[in-house]
C-alpha cells in the first residue's frame, strides 16, 4: 500500500491550485505572445500581465502603478533594498537579526560595500521587535535610515505591528521595506492605510506558481530598476514577463482573498489543536515564538527537549511520509541550523520543528502526525 | 471565418512546445515540494533540477557545476557584468552599439556607477565587429577589461566569431561575456572549445518556457551572487527554484538539439525563400545585416524604402494576422525605432521589419505573407 503523504510545510511553499493552473493555461499554451511586440497577438498577453496587475493592486489596496512582477520574493527584497541604499539615500540600515535570508543577506552585503552601519532591533523574550529599540536606533542615526523588518517571521510565525513600524519610520523619514513574503495571501492588507515603502510577495506561498513574486513600490518613492535592459514593467524590471507566472499570482491571491476568513478559522483551528495535543504528549516541550499570541495563524514551531530521538525526528517524520522542516527550506542545505531559533533562544538546547498548515490539511492529519510523533519519541 | 494567424517573430519568442509542457506538468500538479527541504518530497523536485542541470551541462560541453538557473536571458546577463565588474576587477568595459539593451543598459549604469571606461568596438559595413578594432580597445586598455558580445544579433542576426573574440580575450585577460539568448537552442555550442567565461540562455526563444533563463559561469572564475538569499544553486542565485521552468528548460533544449540539424535546415530554407520573394516584389528593399552570410538562420531583417504604405507596414501586416516586429519586442514599448538600425544605417531613411522563423513555419505561410506584403506595398 503505497504511504499517505502529509504535507505540513506549507510555509516553505505550498501545492499549485488547480484553478490558478487553469488560468495559466491558456498562457502555457496558445496564448504566447510576447507582451511587448506591438502587434494584437501581444497586446492580447500584455493585457493578460495588465489585468493581474490591477487585480492585485485592488486586493492590496495599491494603486496598479505601485505593483511590478519580479522572479519572486528574494528579488523584491533585493531590490528595494539596493535602490534604497543606491537611489533613496539610505545610509544606515536597520533590521533584525531573525529575518529572512533574502534580507539579511542583502543588508549585509549593502551595508559592507557602501561602508554604512548595520544596526539590529532587539527582540523582546517572545522574539518580537521591541519598538521602543527601533525608535532609540532611528533617533541615534546621524543619516536617512532603511528600516527593512519583515511583517511574520517564516520560521516562528511572530507578527509584525507594521502601523506602528510604519509610523515610526514615518516620524524619522526613514524608507520601510516589509517583506510580506509569508502574509502576503494570508491576511487582507489595506496598502492606504499602512506607511510602507515596500512590501513583497510570492506567489507560491498561497497556492500559486513558483518564480514569480511581486514588488510593491510606493508611488511617493522612485527608484532605478535591479534588472536592467528592456522596457518591461515600465522600465522597473527588465526581461520577457513570465505570463504565466504573473497570471498565476493574481489568481493565485484572488482565490486566497475569496476563503481567507473560512481558511483562516480552520487553518488556526489545526494549529491549536496540534500544539494542544504536543503539549499532552510532551510536556517538556515548548513552543519558539509568539505562537499562541500575535503569530501567523500557518506557523507552530515547537522547541522538542534534545536527545538522540528528537535529533533524528524530522528525519524519522519523513521516513513516515510527513514533510516538516527544522527551520527555513532556503538555508536547509546549509545545515548551519536555524539563525532565528539561535537569535531568540541562544541559550537553549533543543531541536526545534516547524510545523506549516495550509486549508487542504486536516484534523485527520494532525492526529496521525501526533500519534507518530508519539510513537517516535 | 476565423483568421489563420501567421507568427513570423520568433526571435521575440516561441511557442511552448507540447512535450516541454508535459515535462513542467508534473511540477505544476504533484510534485510540488521545495527543492531546498530536506525531507524525500523536496528531495524529490531536487532532483529534478539537478537531472535537468546535467542535461543541459552536457548539451553545452560544460560541467554542471558551471550551469546556474535565473530567471531569464536578462537577469542572466546583468548578473555576468554586474560581477565582473565587481568581483573580477573589470575596470574597462568594451561593448557595441548593437547589444541588446539587457547587456546596454547594463554596462552603461556599471561604467558610470563605478565611473570606469565603456568603449564600442567599431563594426564593418554589414554589422560585424571588427575584431582589429577590439585588439586595439584591448591593447590599449590600461586595466582589466570586461568584453560583452553577442553571439547573435536579435534584430539583424549577424553571428559573431565567438571563437576569435575568446581566443583575443583570452590574450589581454579580459573577461568575455557572450549574450547567447539567440543561439542557445539554435546552434550547437561547445563550451569546451570556446574560451568564454559568461553566456547566457532563455527557454523561451527555443519552445521552452518563459521567466527561466541559464547562465553559465566558467568554473575558472568565482564571483558573487547578485540575488541574495537562500543557498539555491550552490549559494550563486537565491530564491525558491522555478522547478517547472528549469524542467522545461532542459526539456526544450534537448528536443532543440535532437532535431537541430534538420529544424537550420527547413529555417533556413524559409528564410532563404522569403528574401527572394521580397527581393523579386520589392526590388528597391535591402537587407539590415549579413543576411546571406554569417548569420542566424532564424532572423531575416528587411529594410524597406520609407513611405507612407511602409510605414504603417506592421500595422498593416498585424491586421491581417501576420505577427512580424520592427525590431526586439524588448524596446517596441519605447518607441524610439531600433538602437542597431540606427547604428548600422545612420543615413538611411527606412522602415525595418524583421522576420523570424521557426520549425512551425511553412513556405505557404511565406507565400501568404509574399502576397499580402505585395498587396500592401
Amino acid at each position: 500500500m503505497l504511504q499517505q503523504r502529509i504535507y505540513f510545510d506549507n510555509a516553505a511553499t505550498t501545492a499549485l491550485d488547480p484553478r490558478v493552473l487553469e488560468t495559466m493555461m491558456p498562457y502555457l499554451t496558445e496564448k504566447f505572445g510576447n507582451p511587448s511586440s506591438l502587434y494584437s497577438y501581444g497586446r492580447e498577453t500584455k493585457m493578460g500581465v495588465e489585468a493581474a496587475r490591477k487585480s492585485v493592486a485592488k486586493l492590496l489596496g495599491a494603486h496598479p502603478g505601485e505593483i511590478f512582477f519580479t522572479s519572486g520574493g528574494t528579488e523584491s527584497s533585493n531590490t528595494a533594498i539596493a535602490r534604497s541604499v543606491t537611489d533613496l539615500g539610505c545610509r544606515h540600515i536597520i533590521s533584525s537579526p531573525i529575518e529572512h535570508h533574502a534580507t539579511l543577506h542583502a543588508v549585509e552585503y549593502w551595508s559592507k560595500r557602501e561602508n554604512i552601519p548595520l544596526s539590529f532591533v532587539k527582540l523582546d523574550e517572545k522574539g518580537h521587535v521591541i519598538e521602543d529599540s527601533l525608535r532609540q536606533l532611528l533617533s541615534e542615526a546621524k543619516d536617512r535610515c532603511l528600516v527593512s523588518l519583515m511583517h511574520a517571521n517564516n520560521e516562528i510565525g511572530n507578527l509584525l505591528k507594521i502601523k506602528n513600524i510604519g509610523n515610526l519610520c514615518q516620524e524619522f523619514d526613514a524608507i520601510f521595506h516589509c517583506d510580506t513574503v509569508q502574509t502576503v495571501g494570508h491576511y487582507p492588507i489595506n496598502l492606504q492605510d499602512i506607511p510602507v515603502h515596500f512590501i513583497t510577495g510570492a506567489a507560491h506561498k498561497f497556492h500559486g506558481p513558483k518564480g514569480v513574486g511581486m514588488l510593491y513600490i510606493n508611488e511617493n518613492i522612485h527608484i532605478n530598476p535591479l534588472i536592467r535592459g528592456g522596457g518591461q514593467e515600465r522600465n522597473m524590471r527588465a526581461g520577457t514577463e513570465n505570463i504565466y507566472g504573473i497570471a498565476g499570482f493574481a489568481k493565485a491571491l484572488e482565490l486566497a482573498m475569496e476563503s481567507h476568513e473560512e481558511d483562516m478559522t480552520h487553518i488556526l483551528s489545526l494549529k491549536n489543536y496540534m500544539a494542544e495535543q504536543l503539549k499532552a504528549i510532551i510536556p517538556e516541550a515548548g513552543f519558539n515564538g509568539d505562537y499562541s499570541g500575535s503569530s501567523l495563524y500557518t506557523v507552530l514551531n515547537v522547541a522538542l527537549p534534545k536527545n538522540p530521538k528528537t535529533e533524528v525526528i524530522l528525519f524519522s517524520l519523513d521516513m513516515a511520509g510527513i514533510c516538516v522542516s527544522g527551520g527555513s527550506a532556503c538555508s536547509s542545505g546549509a545545515d548551519t541550523g536555524s539563525h532565528v531559533i539561535r537569535a531568540i533562544c541562544p541559550e537553549q538546547e533543543q531541536v526545534p520543528v516547524r510545523f506549516s498548515f495550509c486549508k487542504h490539511n486536516t484534523k485527520e492529519e494532525v492526529d496521525i502526525v501526533i500519534n507518530k510523533v508519539k510513537a517516535l519519541i
